[in-house]
């Protein structure tokens, strides 16, 4: 009696993690990891939130242990429309926001709400793993468009559009896992693009509020596009731990589905960490707690991009970001980053090779490293320890 | 541009919740609310968890507000294990548990795993609503199977395997929405029916601790059937806004399975309500704090079951429960509770009328209602509002 002839379609079509694959590997304390994408702990203000416990606790007794509602508290959904409308002049109100249990939960809404098998799905090349998992489940048809250190290739764009597609998911600041960032005339020209179209706009911005290095640019679709999705987080300015992201869109119509999907998968966000982190916010300033954050992050990634100059081959290259928390290297061609792998684990460093990021099946001669979560000697060693096994490999060339 | 036809198949077929929809109305302050599935306030030691808050972050840091692993928190997994193999005899380790966000992530996963579009799904009939929600997304095949005093009826579900039929899904101890248990003897014949036969078994558990009367039954299939799968639940008995379930399944392939879908659906459960829960069970006696709760859900159980005997016409029957949170109270032939809900909501209380916990399409004659979340006064005032309406109808039979 096998399990086999039991499992969906949809679950054989959905590739596990490599990332969550090869977490024991990379928590070995040996190993130097570029491999996840954990915040620097010094992100998690300890202190304040302990504060904010004991405040909500005692001020909202059982509400923030009970049951609550789907879209979440109205309080904290009240904080993101007041944020965004001030930031970037959009016109929320608290029905325009539904709270996430983490982001991620907010791709495996969309894909439920928006995806048939075979349904069309536009996705950068390369993009996020976890939403090519979470999109997978559904069995749509992948197009991937190229990206580029200006953003999603305009022409190829439209190409995929010719195509029943039902979203573009496009990750514009600093995206995953490239740390590239969409232009402001690319972002206009994307625009365009999708305006006439009866596609969804799906902008997922994890790390739009980390940028350490120019200024922040509007989005693509949030405000004009009738049809378009911008998802956020509290996972990267404040404690990933809670899982509390959230999902903005202008389409009340598209949000009562989500919301209904949403039911299904997990009634309501954990209401305890909405109050916590509502609480938070109330309560500090959030722009000096991120300032912080960004500094660290700007002075981590420079140290990475002055080791790689130092350690790496000057055949491989690199992305320069601007914020967030990866950069995207690239080998020399014909080299694949995944049987790179198992060599760098023997020197005690890892990273994500490129393959997972591709909807394909790609020989990927990139592989993506993360900056956010160790100190600049331990970033430097590590670049030092896979620098030393690049040079090797270049005798091969 | 209408965003209709960018919806799937699957958030068409699945029906909102009518327990969500009607939260506004029944949270007046005026209105008694029998609908919902709320815990007792009393059943959330708050000053307890809030100890464990402060001893967690102090002790654990940054891990209580990082990123984890999708399994969930280990040292919650080895207490679950241990609970449930001293409770029930079962040989559990931490590989045999994964950590949900709530329950209803777990019925959530189970549809993505192992449901393709016409698959068979055997649920009893009535069964609860947010299990067809969440199941109806993938566009099932449901085969209601009766469920009377003895629990599920033996000939309907041999019948009903006949069909192509994938899981089956059951609430053996005080179930919802009806109240009633399995018998002993009813279990044995489930499990004989089922040994042989290549489906998986899903034992859905969330009010087993709270029985208030009589001894606890074995599981029908855990411990026993290679292919069953036992879920659990901290919301009935520490606190549900944390959202902390489990999946128990001696099959390991199949909660590699689960595994990856919880990975592409949310990555991981809250990890600092993982470590909240762990550190409060670690710390309390969770027997004596459940023995609190039971006394006071029997008691409020009894005042409603002895209210209904003073105001309901004796055509109205109901079931008498001996555990959980919900009774099951069955109209005379031909009347509509749901064409009765609104006449209550004028007269300022709330019930769930049966429909929504049937796969079909039933005008049904019974109601759901929840004796947990008011105290006994309140519990008498709202009956004597129901029976005086059903005192009205009676004049009309």
């Amino acid at each position: 009696m096998s399990i086999e002839s039991l499992l969906s379609k949809g679950i054989k079509a959905t590739p596990p993690s490599f990332v969550r694959g090869i977490l024991k590997a990379a928590s070995d304390p040996d190993v130097i990891s570029f491999a996840g994408g954990l915040p620097n702990p010094i992100s998690f203000p300890q202190e304040e939130l302990l504060e904010s416990m004991e405040r909500i606790v005692k001020t909202y007794g059982r509400k923030v242990f009970q049951y609550s509602i789907t879209a979440g508290l109205p309080e904290l959904r009240q904080y993101i429309a007041d944020r965004y409308n001030r930031i970037f002049g959009l016109n929320l109100t608290i029905d325009n926001i539904l709270i996430t249990t983490g982001s991620q939960q907010a791709l495996d809404l969309i894909g439920k709400v928006l995806l048939d098998q075979g349904d069309g799905v536009i996705v950068e090349k390369p993009t996020y793993l976890a939403a090519i998992q979470a999109f997978s489940m559904h069995r749509p048809v992948f197009y991937p468009v190229e990206l580029t250190e200006e953003g999603m290739n305009p022409e190829q764009l439209a190409n995929a559009l010719q195509n029943p597609v039902k979203f573009v998911y496009a990750i514009p600041d600093f995206q995953n896992p490239t740390g590239l960032t969409y232009s402001a005339e690319n972002r206009r020209h994307i625009y365009e693009i999708l305006k006439d179209r009866n596609v969804v706009l799906i902008e997922d911005d994890p790390y739009g509020e980390l940028r350490f290095d120019g200024e922040r640019l509007p989005y693509i679709g949030a405000g004009k596009l009738p049809n378009s999705i911008l998802l956020g987080t509290f996972s990267k300015t404040v404690t990933p731990g809670m899982r509390t992201g959230f999902i903005i869109s202008e389409n009340k119509e598209l949000l009562k589905y989500i919301s209904i999907a949403k039911e299904a998968g997990d009634l309501h966000t954990n209401i305890f960490s909405q109050y916590l982190i509502w609480d938070y916010l109330a309560n500090n300033d959030l722009e000096v707690h991120i300032a912080k954050i960004k500094a660290l992050y700007q002075k981590q990634a420079q140290a990475m991009m002055d080791a790689m100059d130092k350690y790496f081959p000057s055949t491989v290259k690199y992305t320069k970001p601007h914020g967030g928390m990866f950069l995207w290297v690239t080998l020399p061609e014909g080299v694949s980053a995944m049987s790179l792998f198992p060599k760098a684990l023997e020197r005690k460093v890892a990273f994500v090779p490129g393959d997972p990021f591709y909807t394909g099946t790609e020989k990927a001669n990139t592989m993506r490293l993360n900056y956010t979560n160790a100190d600049c000697e331990t970033i430097e060693e590590g670049i030092h320890r896979l620098g030393d096994l690049l040079s090797t490999l270049q005798l091969f060339l």
